[in-house]
């Protein structure tokens, strides 16, 4: 294998490594417990399902890999992060929508050659990313799936 | 910048930036506040912090660093994870240790060069890392910001 093989498969690995923790803590944790809030007066479980949709949705522009799948949760859950709203989808509406986000990302990233993974991300300009050669593709993926772990660590607080 | 030094930056630029989270945000947070826990039922920011430094602690033993700085915090910290225990440390002498071990890491990692990050780390044999050359020293590190992020996640509740 060479090395820049490795090194994306180290990345996408631990990526890959946390949606499976999330899948796995969603599947122990009910409807009725994600409308919880994870500590007294702090975000609920619903918003944190959604937030990590929203968030991963715009994956797909910054990585130059399509649309967002569901645009319409930007507003309510990143736009007016942390705040009460209403009219949220359903809970089963939100899980469906991760299961389907985190496989069509799957395949889209499944299609990405080694080297593709080291060219810019779209929220750079080619003149930055020359001085800036690490604002890559794949350090979209490790600053996600950092953040992904900080609301796991968050989530699990609902078991 | 060939690509070897790249990987190894976008590897430890998110780890640095970690890092620096958790600092800014432990001076946010006062000695009295890091007693009180997270969630109802749930760890103490104090046991949070415990716990980052003996996590912290094994990589110089993983990334064969030289010895643990605080090896007398694997017992409340990592082998009695999640149990309330008596006899901890002071919060000012955690911020002492977190502090030090931040420095000590930083001149260790400082220290080596880009190849090196792709040698076997010390908890797998020279045989199976014929096989899996993933698991080398940089995916300790990239492992271990998994891990950081996940309770930054939770220590941030306490503000």
């Amino acid at each position: 294998m060479i090395q820049t093989e490795l090194m994306v498969k180290l990345v996408l690995d631990r990526w890959n490594a946390s949606l499976k923790n999330c899948d796995n803590l969603l599947s122990t944790l009910n409807d009725d417990s994600l409308l919880n809030q994870i500590a007294p007066g702090k975000n609920r479980g619903i918003y944190l399902l959604g937030h990590l949709i929203a968030v991963h949705d715009d994956m797909f522009i910054l990585l130059a890999m399509g649309q967002k799948l569901y645009p319409e949760y930007y507003e309510p859950f990143l736009k007016h992060a942390y705040q009460t709203t209403d009219n949220l989808p359903t809970i089963s509406t939100l899980r469906n929508c991760w299961t389907n986000q985190c496989e069509v990302l799957h395949q889209k990233f499944a299609a990405l050659q080694p080297d593709q993974w080291f060219e810019k991300h779209m929220a750079v300009s080619a003149e930055d990313f020359t001085a800036e050669p690490h604002r890559n593709k794949l350090n979209i993926v490790i600053t996600r799936t950092s953040h992904l772990q900080y609301h796991l660590g968050q989530f699990t607080l609902l078991k």
